[in-house]
Parts: structure tokens; C-alpha cells; sequence
């Protein structure tokens, strides 16, 4: 099935990896579209690394075929034998369980193996996978399954970071390059106007049912919230909107913000969004498009937790929780701007927004929500090295929701949780706002 | 009334201030008991500032006293005039309405004003207060007793921070300075054995109903919550498990903690609690009371986040939710180790501990939650300056609860909201475990 | 004698302790002075540490005790018994061979022993040596005599280090605290104009002799040095010249400063000397008589090495070395404004200048010179503890010479070497300019 | 001339840019000898910075090409046209005086340029400088002759640190990746004793004499010293005679420690040189030739100015200054292990010592001197922003003579003054002894 097709089709569940034959499928799709988002690159991009949160490409593309060597070859194929003994060192990543690892921030360090040999590594590995996958039996595939599946959404969550690690360290070049010359979209006619979606009082059940389709621990489990009534914004904040709070003084009233983070604008020196600079008297921004005039109706991005709460002080409401939007997500078809559609940066609500349920609630930006990354009632980690994934994060990060323009639209759900701290802004991070109805 | 008197009558509603006179009352009692736990001090001891999260004693004691004076003399008070002018600016803390104010880690460079001038500043304070008190109508006065009680309750938050930031002082002299020399309690026989204590799943109310007695905006409005089922501990942990857990490897065991947890551990070499040091081959502790051996029957106390966390991991239970502390709080007597028993430091638990409620919900040490310090849904800020007292904490803080032995019974509620850092040891900082029961 | 026939006396030869009775005098008289220093502090002045580099005032009394104590009365004085056998730990300052020392960047963290210990430390002290200097024989007064001086130069040291530091602690309050109200004497008339004085290109000898007079290992060995033919600006460079340099915009002009100069300059934030601040449009300062504009005919001070080669640069010059400095300064009086004028503050330089030779060698400022600390050829420190004293410093320290308003008449000597970090500007630091004559 | 004729004809002298033929040839050479030391690099080795004082090989290759374009080609060739205008920024590295510059420890985040494009700026600017040098008269090459002279020194040195930080950065790859396999020269036999050689005392002459060859303003004026009687030692310290000191715990006595490189050395846990680390027991290294147990016969290598001066305590003689250095060497001939040896790597010495003069003086390591970096008597900084070149370091670095096996030997000279700061390691630094004769 072609990315294409994906889209077409639309929603997760279509990816089931109900066998073997879509098992392999589904791996040669996943595998087939981190090279594609890798075909505009030289070697150069490859290697560096711009910051210690971020990761060279090239460790992208090699941690995630770790993860299958490590995970699935080196546990279950007894024939397997690793292309260099030293990779597992190289490209593991927080994994104790799973053995010492290289230290995060001097991945950028590593010249060798090259690319040529990176990409040698990933082709090992998807040989052996492949070979090893056509020869299971089907009890064999059932025990299997559920690694597999946690490896290609392991391998979906590092095309994201790829493209923003990306966009990060091209931010840095004053030439300006451009990543892909795809034109940004563009709005016809205004964006339709925010409006109020309310919501019931009620005790609502939240959280992944923990069966069916794929889903992280950290997704269940599904257990029950009383919720106070509620309204959510009908769309994202644009552009616009959030210069109009720029432009108000935003940055320059500290009763708006949390005070940890007028502490952190004043530090760094926040103005505006990440990657927003003005030239000729007028905003412009980095994308992975080039350098580009910012679009006011486009939803804004890059803003950190403490940049949305303080905006939505300003506006007179707040961040929903994580709750609240689970709530009102659950209901919606899974559409919107994913990296699928080649834009790689968020685009403008076009149309009249439906009055009755709101807009953009996937793809474009991440949304922050004001709920704490924690555990949910009941949680329990998965067993072993797996287990590492999401719990041991679960302090000082917020939660977001419903995936961005640098996300797979296969790899979203409602019930879907990333987390960051409260000063990450290099991810497309947006917001929505929400009030009380009490 | 004496402070032994207010021991006795317990809870803080006796405090509530229906008239001028028990006003005034109040007022002398609160600030007269500054004045006791400033007794056994020496003019060098008011001086110093061991950290940029501690403050002078010399400054705390003024910095309430500024309180007085910028919400209510300067505000209310037309014949008042300040003994100086540059004080405010001196003592003001994180309060920006009510003007610029002196950095935060510069306060122990300031050597003056004196302690006997920061002493004539309270009597003057003082004068002008009791002046003021006897002088309102029965009108003015309904308009000014919030302000008042707000004014009390911060100076009695203070009071704990005196002796926290002093005990974290003395902590660097190699001369084991004494406080006060009075005997830390001990137990008598063992103690009582770890149960577990069910609670039902349902919908609760939490939070403070909004009248009658003081509270503060963060622990408001009113609101439902539902509750899986879960079961608390019905106890402390003490020391002596604390040990076990220390023994165990409990440090060295990465998969134990949050991945935060762990690197803050390892840079900051913790491998006991704050104030624990070997002597002799025995655990021994910095206390108030000076050098001694650590009372194993204690509850354990001055654990980050962090710890209590990991230990709670490593006994195969979890921290409790502010929710869940808080619905098992409300039912019980507001009694425990409290400042007014004038140990300063947590005591065992004796006697033997009721199957049906859990023991020591209040005072020798704050419980760390799991809950993120978070606005309940329909918080709104205190209107003024008086509103920067809670809301702009709300990031990256967690919620303990049940007061310490440094916390004045008359201070402390079921509602009560404290809330720091995960990082954070300094304050008397314990905690009880919980279960899902699911 | 009295200070003041210190100062009719003049220079340090007077001082030579070349008998017990001498040295008892001796002994009193430089006790005394810190005591005389130490008369307008209340006690909360002496417990503040406003920066790592700087030290409590309660330090330094008891430090300079206890090197008498551990270097003499520990180690001749059979009857000794220590006051707190913990002051040796708490006191020791750098002296490895001394033992364990308490942490630096600590000092400020204790508030016992309290100032009144302190100062009884100090009289157990004094009133052992006196009795031990007062019993000795000749013989062992001769193998005394040198450490009794090194013991009493460390006091002084140590007493000019009280007022810097002191200046710096009061610096922070916005109260502006005044050391002594004595006012700093203004000039009659102009300052006399700037004057190159030359010397002959030739042999020198530079260096203490190694005889007579105390002095320090670090100015010997004498030893030849060639100087090819220079000048020597005839008096320190004034407020009123170094303004004109920054008014010529000498903090903008990056290619006047050594690279690292220029950014610390920046990191820093540096547009003037230390302590300046407009008022109302006028340049004032922070001094030990107060907040004062700025006398633009006294020699600017508080500047670091990196701003006075940047000035010198700026004005044609370079700054001297320090042979330069030690042949120009050897044949004339040491005569200036040092502590004992109790101004605490550098002076304007009245009357005419000599055509022939340079003014203001002595007092007012330590002069910046271009030489690094490095050891003279054959240079040997003095052996055990005593030889910590000096040599183990001398990397990255530039030389200062000829003493400042602070230092004590009897400390100086045309070959006294004291040494500070580029970046220093808490002492009494000016300059004079030197050029090339070929 | 090919580089191996340089190594038998020996002397900077015999590169003379006499005239344009001879210019041409020498500019070739220059480049070529870049092209040839890069090799054996694969694409992604030139894209890594591994620290902040390191670059990018891309970045070296660059910026010496811009030093030509900017210097040169914009300033003389009306013709000229550059490749791109964002170049200069990107490679322009201090000089204030040529424009902005692209902040230094960001050169490793920088993809684009690629490596291709770097190259093509390399031939772009290669066609435009012969070309333009071809076309030049007489009186045009005589004014320009100094400039293209600096440009290759200044390429020479960019080699120098080409390899340098090369080193460092394959140092981080657990890979342990080979530059060149050539093997690393051994010993035959002994190392011949270590004898002092006695210098006499007298005025000399130091410096360069400002004529003939070519030089950096930083080399003179030539002037007189005095220098007491010294001796220098007859060769280098090796490997086995450092590890002596290591094994004597040299790494564990303070008081052999400069104060400030003492708490270097406990900071960075320094307890043998750089690139040093047992394996099986035994002491190995990494080189330019792979990891490699240590040759105990070989100069040690990458010890800080800290440890070499520690070394030379501990030994009971001192590190010579850089007059003395300059004396012995100047007499001697400039031969030695440098880059066109193609060892990249010190080697031992061989033979026996000659009894009358030092070896080892040229090639192998720099050699650290006691002498911090000043400027001489009379010096003036070239003119322009060719002026920046040297002067504006000169503080708290100290000088090292005599160049490495990573410097050319046409770049060397007895006058040759190469300073780092103290703490540096990650050059080819090497120490003699030195000690008085007094």
C-alpha cells in the first residue's frame, strides 16, 4: 500500500498487522517512508547534531533498525549475526535494560560509520527481517506481533523527531537551506471564526481499551474521569491571533505567566514563536520550505507550554486537559495535515467550521494540554526493556495531543500521549484554548 | 489564648476570626510566636542565607511584617508612615503589583538593616497594626479581615520556612550547632505494622468549600472527582523501611526511577536521605536538636520526589493522588506532631494503629502526592497582588500535603495545598504509600 | 608607636622586629589595628560573604589567629591548648600541609562561632603568644623572629583584605551603608599634567635582597634583568581620563581589548569601573564613606587588567612590567595615601609634579602591570606550610605593585609582588601608563 | 618542489617567496598539502566539531580559502567575483576588522555549505589567485608578496589544527577509527640519558631580526634579555618517565600542583595525559594511526601546561623559559619529526645524545615554556585586520616552541612563538626541563 493509499484510507486501524503478509507490508511501508523523507538529504545533513535534545539523522536511522536487531533478531532469530558488535553501543538509546549506551549529547561527535554504512546497517537488518518474518509459523507470528508492531511505531515516532531535529539544525544555517521546495498551503479566504463547543459535566471513561489496535502503555488503562463542564475552542490559535497577543505586550507582562516561565522568556529571550524573525519590518519564520513570511491564518507552532498558558491568560480561558480533549476527540474521524501531505509545516482551516465539534483537533501541531504526563490509574509498564519506553518520563513533562504535521497519520489515535517538558518549542507544538462552564 | 491553649482546642477553625477582638488576639498570638521560635538565636544566626531557595531569618521576619504594611497599613491605614521607605522594596518577595523587588539570592548579602533594626521594623509594624485593629468599624472591619487572615496564614508559611531554612543552615557547620536542646521523642515498643486501608471507587468532592474558615484560592472551588478504587498506607514509612530500601541497592538501581530522578541522583550523589551521614559505621542525621543517630521507628523525612517515588516503586506500591489523600484526610481529627510540640523533628508512631483509618495524615512530615501541582477546574486567582500567592507556581511543582512538625496546628487543613519541586529536601518531606485495587 | 608615628616614620624598615621587646610592640600594635578596622562594623557586617572570592569579616580575624596559632603556638608552645580544636578546620585557608580546610565558596554558610567567640579566639589567642614571646630566650627568639613576621605581614595582608571585602559586601545594599563618614579629600586645583619620565635601556637588579627587612620568597631571588629604554607616565591615570575613554565609546571598540577581555566585557556587561552607576545623569560611586559622585582628579580604581590595557591601548601606551615599575619606584619614599590616612579611598594627586620622577608610586591604587606572576629565576619557595604562601599561585595572575588606600604603610616595599586575575576589580586597582622609547 | 624535497632541503629559508615563480610554486605546494592531509577522510569526517576550540575540517578547509579571498582577491582583484557572499561570514573566524563572523562554537551545526561545495570554493578561489598572481608586475608582487605570504603560514596552521582536532574528534568514536595505518615509527634500542646542558649567563639577543624570511609581528622586535646561568635538558621527557611520576602518585600530591591546575585536574578527573586509558591492564592511547598501546620510549604528548609544570616539581627541575628555549635552539638545525614524516605521531629518540646540545628541539611535540605570552619590548601589531592576527591573545596563554609532528617544516623557526592556555591538551604538547645554575 502506498503512502497515498494510506491516507486515502485513513485512521490506524487499517494497519492491524492482522498477519504475517500484512506484517511484512507493513514493515517494508514504514522502513520505505523514513527513506523517502531521507531522499532530499546530502551526507552532511546527516551528521550533525544541534543541540543534545536533538539526534544526528543518521543515529535516527540506525536506532530504529537497533531496535529491531536488539528486540526482535537478537532475541528470536538464532541465525542472526550483527553487521558490528559496537552498533548496539552506538545506537541504543535510554534502554538500561538493554545494555550501555553512548551518551546522548555526543551523538553529534561520531563521524564513522558513515551514512553509506548506516544505511548498509538498516538494509542488514531489514534482510534478516524480512527472511526471519517469511519463515514464522503462525504461533510463532502471534508471540511476535506485538514487538513488531511496537518497532514500527517506535520507527514512526523517529520520522517526526527526524523532521524536527532537521528543521532544528537548519535553523542554524544563515544560507538558508530548503528541505524540500513543496510551497507551503495557503488559505483561501479568512479563517472561519473561534467559537465555544461545550460540553457536559459527566463521568467520562478516557484511556486506550487495551485491545484491538496498536497502543503504548502509557495509553491505558482505560479507566474513568468525572469531568466539570467544559468548552473547547473550535480550532487552534492562529498565527494572527497570537501576534495580536505579541503585540499587546504579551512578553512584557509578567502577571500573564507562570512564574517559572517568564524566569525562562527572560532568560532566553523570548519574543515571539521559535524561528520567527522579522526582516523588512515584517515576521518571517524558518521552515522546513525555507525562509518564509509567517501566514497569520496558519495555526501557530513552536510555542512552549509556558507561551500558550500565557496566552491563554491573556485571552481570558486556558489549556484543556488531556481529558477534555480525549473527550471531544474521540468521536472525530482521524483527518487532517500529517506529514503524508508533503507540507511539513501547518496549514491554514479552510471552509466553514461545523459549529458543533471542533476543527484541527489532529495534525498541524501537537496541542498542549494543562495535564501533567502521569501515570493513569491502574498503570503498569510493560515487562522488560519495552517497559522503558514511557514510564520512567512521567515528571516535569505536560501532555500533548493529536499529532502534527510532521506526524504519521497511521501512527495517531485519540488516545494518544506525548509528553515534553514545559520549554520544548522545537516540536510543532500549538494549542487550542478551553474555559469553564461553571 | 496561649499557644499550649491552641494545642489543646485543636483545628483551625477556633481560629476563625469572627470579631475585632479575636482579631487582635490572633494577630499577637501569630506574630509572638515568630518571636519564640526566634528566641534560642544568635544575631548571626538571622544573617545568613545557605541557598538561593532559603532566606535569612532576619529577612523573613521583615518580609512579613511587609506584608502588613503593603496590603494593609499603606493600603488602609491613612496616618501610616513607613520607618523606611527602601524596606519594601527589601522585603517584598515575588510580588510584582506590589513593586520591584530585591533578588532572591542576594538576600544573605545585606548585613542592614540590623537584626535590632529588623525587630523595631516588626514593633513598629506592630503598633501601627494593633492601632489600626482597635480603631475599625464593624464595617471595615468584614472589609479588612480577609486581608488579615491571608496576612496571619502567610507569616505562619513563613514560620515553617524559618525553620527549614535555618535547620538547612546550620547544616554546613562542622560545629553541630543546637537549636533547642529539648529531646527528640522516642518510641516506646515497635511500630505498628503497614496495613493497607480500602477506599471505594466513586465520584468525591474535594477541594475547599469556599466560606467559613481560611483557605487559600488554590485549594478552591469545590469540585468532583472520580476515584478508582485504591487502598493507603496506613502509616509513615519510616527509617528503618527506608533502609531496607538504601541496603537493597535501592540507589544504584536505575529501573527504580523516573528517569529524571536518576540523573539528578547521580550528579548530585545522593545515596540517603538529606542529612543523613555515617558516623562510626552508624546512620546519624542533622537535626535541629543537633548531631544524633537516626531513630529507625521515625517516619523518614527531607526525600526528594524522586526518592519517595523510587521507593515506592521498589516496595510495589505508589504515591498517593492529592485526590485520594485528601478524601481519606477529611473525616480524621486534625491532630499530630505539629511545631507547637516544639520537637521540630518527626517522631515515631506509638500505640497501635487503627485497621479502619490511617494514622499520622497530619504533621511530622509533608507526603509527597503524585499530583502535579494543577488548577482544580474553575480556579480563579485572588483579584490583586494577594492573587500572585498561588496560581503562578503551577508548573513543575507537586502537591504534599498534612503539615509537619515544623507546620502550626493552626495552619494546617484537609484541603491544604503545599506544593514544591521534585528536586526539593530541605522542607520536612516525607511520604505514605498507596495501591490501585483494580 | 601609634599609627600615627607609623606614618611620620615611614617606611618599613622601621619596623624590624630586631628584639622581643620590638616584636611584642610589633605584635600589639598590628593586632590592635584590626581592631581598629574592625571598631564601626556591627556584628552582622562581620558574617556576610558576598562572593567566593571574598570573606567574612568574622573570617579574617579568626584566620589571621590561627596562623599564629598553628604555626607558632602549636608548634612551640608545649602549654597550649586550643580554645575549639574545630577552628583549625574551620580557619585554615589554602595550607594543604596545614591539614583539611573548610570550603571557600562555604564561609558565609556559618553563623557560629558567633562574632563574640570570634573574638575571644582572638584573645586566647593574644594573650598565649604574648605570654610565650615574653618568656622566650634569645636564641629562640632568633629562630622565632621570621615566622612572628610572616605572621604579622599575613595580618596585614588580611586587613586589606577586610576593607575590599567589606566594600564589596556593602556594595549590594541599596541602603548604601557607610564604613566611616570621614570624607574622601578633594583636590585643590588641577591634577598635574601627565609626564613621560625616562629611564636608560641597561642592566637592572630587581628583587629583594634576601636580608634586613621581612619580605616575601616570592620577591627573590635578586637577579639581573635587561630593560631596553623606556617611559613611565609621571602619575596614575585619574576618573576624569578614564571617562574620556569611555565617553570615546573604549567598551564598544573591540579591537582596543584583548580578545578575552572583550568578552568578559560583554558576559558581564562592564561600561565603567566597578562600584559606578549614573545618578541623575552624573557618574557615582559606591565607597566606604558612602555613595558619592565620582571625583574625576582622583585615579580611577576598580578597574580589571583587561580595562586598563584596554585604556592604555586606547591612549598610545601600554602598561609597565613590573621591572620597569621596581627600578622607577626604588629610589624614592615610600610615602602615600595608605590605610593608616583613614581615607579608604584612593586621593587626588595635588601640587606640581616632579619633572624627573613619578608620583603616586605608593598608595592610592595597586598598579596593573603587564607582567605575569611567574617566578624569578632561582626562585625557591620558602619550605613546609609557609612555603604555600606564594609559589603555588603563579599562573594566570598578573602583578600589581606599589600598595593601595588600603594597605598598610609598614607592608609595602619597592619589591612587594601582589597578584590578582585578569578579571579582578574588587581591589583598590588602578594604573599608570608606560611606552617604548625606541 | 615536492613535500619530500622540503624535508631534505630543511629550513624555512629555502621558502623565501623571492619572486612570482617562486610565489606560485610555494602557493601550490601549500594547497596541495591541505588536499593530501585530507585524503583519507570520508565526507562525514569533515562535517563534526567535537568541541568548541575545535573545528570542523570543512570549516579549516574553508576559512583559509576565505583568508586568501578576503585578503587578497577583494581587496587587489577588481575581477574578482565571490562564489558566494555568505561565505565570508560563515568562514570568517576573529577578524573583527573583516566583518561579522558566524558565532565559533556553532561551525559544527552547519550541514551546508557540503563538502563538495567547500571544495568547489577551494578551486574557485585556487583559478582566481594563480590567475591573479600570474598577471601581477613586479612592483604589484613586491607589495604583495607579505600577504600571500601570511596566507600560507596561516594555511600551514590551519593543517596543524586540522590534524589536532581531527584527533579529537576520532577520540569520541568508540570505533576507534584509523586516519592513516602508517605505522608509528619505534625505537631501536635505548633513549639515550638524560643529561643537563649548561648555558652560560649574559645578555642576549632573542626575537626575530625583522628582515628575510617571513615572520608573525609577534616574533620581535628583536631585543635584549639577561639571562641567569641555566641548563636545559639534553631531550624531551618520554612516556615512561611521565608514567614514573604517575605510578609515584604524581596525580594524588597537591603540593606539587600549581593551586589552579590542582583543582583543574580534580575537576576533570585528570590522572594521565590526554587520550590515555588502561586496557587489559596495560596503558594504550588513541592516535592519528588508531589505538595503540603507549611506546614508553616516545616524548610524552597531550599533557597540559598544569601537568607538565607538576612533572617538573616533581622532578626537582622546572620548565625553561622562552628566551632559554630560544638561546639553545637557535645554533641547532631545524630538523625533527614534523608533518611530511607522515607519522603524525611523536617518536623516540634514537642515537645517542649529543653531550654538547639538546635534541629533539624541532618536531615531535611542542614543548610548554614557563613563559606567558607577552608581547616583546617595542612590539606593534601589524597594521590592519591583519594586526589581529596575534597580538589580542596575549593574555593568560603561555608559549610553546618549537613545533610537532602535525606542523609543517617549512611553517617553523628558532623565533617561532606558539601559545595555548594552560589547560589545553589536545595539541601535540610536550615538555623538557630546565633548572638553574645558581
Amino acid at each position: 500500500m502506498s503512502i497515498g493509499e494510506m491516507m486515502a484510507v485513513g485512521g490506524s486501524k487499517a494497519f492491524a498487522l492482522t498477519d504475517i503478509g500484512t506484517g511484512i507490508e507493513r514493515y517494508k511501508a514504514v522502513r520505505a517512508f523514513t527513506d523517502k523523507l531521507c531522499a532530499p538529504l546530502t551526507i552532511e545533513d546527516y551528521v550533525v547534531q544541534s543541540m543534545p535534545d536533538a539526534s544526528p539523522i543518521k543515529w535516527h536511522i540506525s536506532h530504529v533498525s537497533w531496535f529491531f536487531e536488539t528486540f526482535i533478531l537478537a532475541e528470536k532469530d538464532k541465525s542472526y549475526e550483527p553487521i558490528d558488535n559496537q552498533y548496539a553501543y552506538l545506537f541504543n538509546s535510554y534502554y538500561v535494560s538493554a545494555g550501555e549506551r553512548y551518551t546522548r549529547a555526543d551523538r553529534g561527535k561520531i563521524s564513522r560509520p558513515t551514512v553509506a554504512e548506516a544505511k548498509e546497517y538498516r538494509a542488514h537488518v531489514d534482510r534478516h527481517m524480512l527472511n526471519f518474518l517469511e519463515g514464522l509459523s503462525e504461533a510463532e507470528w502471534a508471540e511476535l506481533q506485538p514487538l513488531l508492531d511496537i518497532g514500527l511505531h517506535h520507527e514512526q515516532q523517529h520520522q517526526e523527531l527526524m523532521m524536527t531535529d532537521l528543521k532544528h539544525m537548519l535553523s542554524f544555517n544563515p544560507l538558508h537551506p530548503v528541505y524540500v521546495e513543496a510551497p507551503v498551503k495557503g488559505s483561501n479566504g479568512g479563517v472561519p471564526a473561534h467559537e465555544w463547543i461545550a460540553y457536559d459535566e459527566g463521568i467520562y471513561e478516557i484511556g486506550h481499551k487495551g485491545e484491538g489496535d496498536f497502543f503504548y502503555d502509557n495509553e491505558g488503562p482505560r479507566h474513568r474521569v468525572f469531568l466539570e463542564p467544559f468548552a473547547l475552542g473550535s480550532r487552534l490559535i492562529t498565527n494572527g491571533e497570537y501576534l495580536e497577543f505579541m503585540e499587546d505586550g504579551g512578553y512584557e507582562k509578567q502577571l500573564l505567566w507562570l512564574s517559572e516561565g517568564w524566569y525562562m522568556a527572560q532568560n532566553e529571550g523570548w519574543q515571539a514563536p521559535m524561528y520567527w524573525a522579522k526582516e523588512n519590518g515584517r515576521w518571517h519564520q524558518h521552515t522546513l520550505n525555507g525562509w518564509r513570511e509567517v501566514d497569520m491564518k496558519a495555526p501557530v507552532s513552536h510555542v512552549s507550554y509556558f507561551e500558550a498558558d500565557a496566552y491563554a491568560r491573556w485571552a481570558g480561558g486556558r489549556l484543556p486537559t488531556e481529558a477534555e480533549w480525549e473527550v471531544a476527540a474521540t468521536p472525530l474521524p482521524i483527518r487532517g495535515n500529517f506529514v503524508e501531505s508533503g507540507h511539513y509545516h501547518p496549514v491554514p482551516l479552510s471552509g466553514e467550521a461545523a459549529k458543533d465539534k471542533p476543527a484541527q483537533m489532529y495534525g498541524d501541531v501537537w496541542e498542549w494540554t494543562q495535564s501533567h504526563y502521569s501515570p493513569y490509574p491502574g498503570y503498569q509498564p510493560a515487562p522488560g526493556a519495552i517497559g522503558e519506553y514511557n514510564g520512567k518520563f512521567m515528571s516535569n513533562q505536560f501532555v500533548l495531543r493529536g499529532g502534527s504535521c510532521a506526524t504519521s497519520l497511521t501512527h495517531i489515535r485519540p488516545t494518544y500521549r506525548n509528553f515534553f517538558p514545559t520549554s520544548a518549542r522545537w516540536q510543532f507544538m500549538g494549542f487550542r484554548l478551553a474555559k469553564d462552564l461553571r
